[in-house]
């Protein structure tokens, strides 16, 4: 194999940038050609690309976003537009592709391989909600900033002394709830993963106000309902006053944290690794600290599971 | 004058903390004792405070909201709650009040002014928007904030060339939108103080999309209209589709700015030298770099006026 | 066992404010009391201590440093005065000790055991250099720290085409210079554990140069030798003139981040549920994502390893 | 006018990305070209350069360093040298020159200028050492790294009840050590402009320490003497151990603060606007908020003064 491809596809996450240095400085490494391909499956089917060399990727390494840019490409999902792309890549005489995503992302190199293409997909989204890895690249970042937003929202929910109701991503998986919520000491926290329980949340407030403790922060994912509705409940059922933020868009950008910079630089090396080796259909993550690499077809059968341990924890601790 | 108190009152702001161990600090320096009162004028009312020596403002000025926290207290808009918490000072033994706070808090100090307090007001709110100061305390702090969440929101943009509408606190003053969307280097900003003009809008995102520029960065003052509003407007007068973030409560947090504690150090420092030096109805302020003082009532005749230049400026760089 | 004490000790690092906190709430939660001991073994033998309510630890998860303060003690080398710190204890009622620190805390808690005292370990340092847990409480902040730091100085380095070396903690250590100089993307990195060779570094940088890259970071372990030897012997050896900063206690410092935060959470809850399942003489640690326990003296006999597989990886990628 | 040239020149400070992209756009606005001059002075010399277009300073406002470089260039010092720089412009039709930078910076301008080039100086520089201008670009950004990297320290400090001396860059100017000493709560300052007192120094810790507060954070400017030096002389003279730790180069870079970016944006605005108005041989500033001009040789006859009255406060307020 002398020349190779990158895409990042989906929701970006911090962490991509560095994905992509890792491909391309790895290969190099290997005397293996990189070539980048712009706007994810959009531009795997135009073949919009260019080499990318060790000079540009320099300094990327802390940037958020992705330098490739992402997409949606609902074209792609036509067998026709595959073939189309895989032509592309024929014609620049690129013999195996490195896909940096989501399980979206995924299933499209997944598909990809049935017709013949090489392809390893590497975990990055900020949900932490792909089976076979335990980190995603993103994850920690976006754990950060929003612990130090709610942070910022203690300061006012202290000064106040009110309650605050604070949304954070995740469809599916609870993984930015559970984790910032135990990290910021929320009081209360729900995720799609347990049943909430609308009686102990006011329970554990009112709980807290007995002992003079009149702030209080619930953070819900999104996945479960919209912190405004979750508002209206608690105003309804026991006469709460809340405030709400949603954090949006912010949890997904920023310049990656060292723990996501150093996961994306092993998973993106290990990634080009194995095209060289010459697997294909595979996808890369991290357990038990090791890299390793598991069938990419484990997105269809196997699922993410949030440490459960800690939702108990976090209730504990916040008694 | 031997002993003074010190209240918080109305929105936190970042800075406050620095500002009460000013207050504190240089009232000791003189060798004047300072009560901290609870809670704003619900305190006030209710005589709830604590004599603040050296050690009990140490570690506060890198802290964001307020340790004698702040609340709202309609009860204070009566006359005889007024007396009650004058008569409590007294008690006390406390012969004059700074009061850090916002044109709310100003117009409450004014009032017990009217019946024999000494108060000197601090201006402190993140929306900038107090006559007789250029800058007030928290203004700063908040505008970092903001900066550093619409660079955040930026990676995404410009990753998934998509357009973004950030709505930005301020009700009736754009300081905070018309400041970051230049510091930012936002495609448009929309404040209170000026029309906006749904037209020009749309044609700098055409004229950036003309050359090959496809994402865009809109802020609008939550005091115009809900950035969902704007979005609306966008879809239904262009076709333009776009992604909205309302930043809410983090705007009030996190650790001052360098620039909002050496500002409420002065500010502070300055409020006690007024009091010690027999004045009252008085507010503290910068002008031109200098420390000064100016008429309590100012707050009912004058209005801070938005630096329209900047406005022009943020049009002409982003073009 | 109806009461127990936590003490910090040894260097400060990030999150032992989070596991004071996770010991005092999970105690509490199974209706056990926490004494507060201050100034580590020092307040341990002189009975310096506080009983910790839920609301005493309110508010401290996102400050670093500790709240307990922490203090070289030689005297707690003696036999004598170990005894009479657990006369203290007995007198107090205190039938067990957290021992929040790395491992010089260990050992002094290991001593204590032999005396009858239940003791349990926590292991946090910035340096990582624990072994029985892969990760210590404090390390993942103080890599952010490095990491944002060494980000800054590349600005420079690259604006003026410079080659920095910046010296980072670690005496035995090389964990913090090995992750940061990966997630930093440095040219060379220099750790205890790998013998360094002067000639490849020089043969990196002139391969940069060649290839018109002209700005350079070495990141040196103290452990290793200072930043200013380096320094010399790149400029006697190659004539390589170079600037160097030195980060000291910067990386001791600073909110927590998530990661630490959780780390925190989960082993200091766990060091309490070892006490009142009757156990002693143990430590608590993170092994593949769980939470475990092994014997505090593992510590005499086992050693921590850096994970070297990152030394080869960041020179691959730093070609 | 249709075309002129921009420059960075001297050390780089955070900001001077935001003046370039400034220049452009306001040129651009104008219809008039931007040229990148690349590593100041020398490329000026040397006639490296580029035309800067609205997309090449798209993505650089929130970014540290100087995308077009800067060195020291000792040929600039002989008239040969700028004459044939004079004409490498004539030759591209650079018809005038915005140069961004220090006090060395502008007196290369003014040369410049005597031989027949409308220059326009921009002051950018951490040191905030620019007489004419009450701030320059990337002193506000420099304050909150060393701010916030004194939080960091006090963290450690406060748990170690260790004194620290901290030292900040600032050869002949104190506002660096001055305006963060006061921000950070420093118990003593020293800076160039004022005579130190060790006695005093040493009088306030001792009073601090008998009512038991026993860290101590100690600013000494560069320009007045090492942190070393200082550490030996409170040894010698009272016995105190403290620690030190130098900031170094950390204090140049990093994303600019929010007031850097909107300074930097309209002293790049202005310049363009002297030029596009005939002048030359002026460096724009701030005064009491609003933007300026000043003739270049003030730098020659003027000279910045920190504020004193912040040096009093300081000293007042650590009590």
């Amino acid at each position: 194999m002398k020349r190779i491809g990158v895409l990042t596809s989906g929701g970006d996450s911090p962490g991509m940038n560095a994905a992509i240095r890792a491909v391309v400085r790895k290969a190099n490494y290997h005397g293996v050609e990189v070539f980048g391909i712009y706007h994810g499956y959009e531009g795997f089917i135009k073949g919009k690309m260019e080499l990318l060399d060790l000079g540009s990727v320099g300094g990327i390494i802390q940037r958020g976003g992705t330098k490739l840019f992402s997409s949606r490409c609902p074209e792609f999902k036509e067998k026709k537009y595959q073939l189309q792309g895989i032509e592309k890549m024929k014609e620049a005489g690129i013999e195996g592709l490195v896909v940096i995503g989501g399980d979206g992302s995924f299933r499209g190199a997944y598909e990809l391989t049935k017709l013949g293409l090489a392809c390893i997909g590497v975990p990055a989204t900020i949900d932490n909600d792909i089976a076979g890895t335990e980190f995603t690249i993103g994850f920690d970042t976006a754990l950060n900033t929003v612990v130090s937003a709610i942070d910022k929202i203690r300061d006012t929910a202290t000064s106040h002394e009110n309650t605050f109701i604070i949304e954070v991503m995740g469809r599916d998986a609870g993984d930015i709830a559970l984790w910032s919520g135990l990290a910021a000491g929320a009081e209360s926290v729900i995720i799609p993963e347990e049943p909430y329980d609308l009686d102990d949340i006011i329970t554990r407030m009112k709980r807290g106000e007995a002992r003079n403790k009149k702030h209080s922060i619930i953070i819900v994912a999104e996945g479960v309902m919209p912190a405004s509705k979750l508002a209206n409940m608690l105003k309804e059922k026991a006469g709460i006053e809340t405030r709400i933020t949603v954090l949006g868009h912010i949890q997904r950008g920023g310049s990656p944290s060292a723990f996501d910079r150093v996961l994306a630089s092993r998973l993106g090396a290990r990634a080009v690794e194995l095209l060289l080796e010459g697997k294909t259909s595979r996808a890369v993550g991290i357990k038990n600290h090791q890299v390793y690499d598991y069938d990419l077809r484990e997105i269809f059968t196997a699922k993410h599971k949030a440490d459960t341990s800690l939702y108990t924890l976090s209730k504990e601790l916040s008694i």
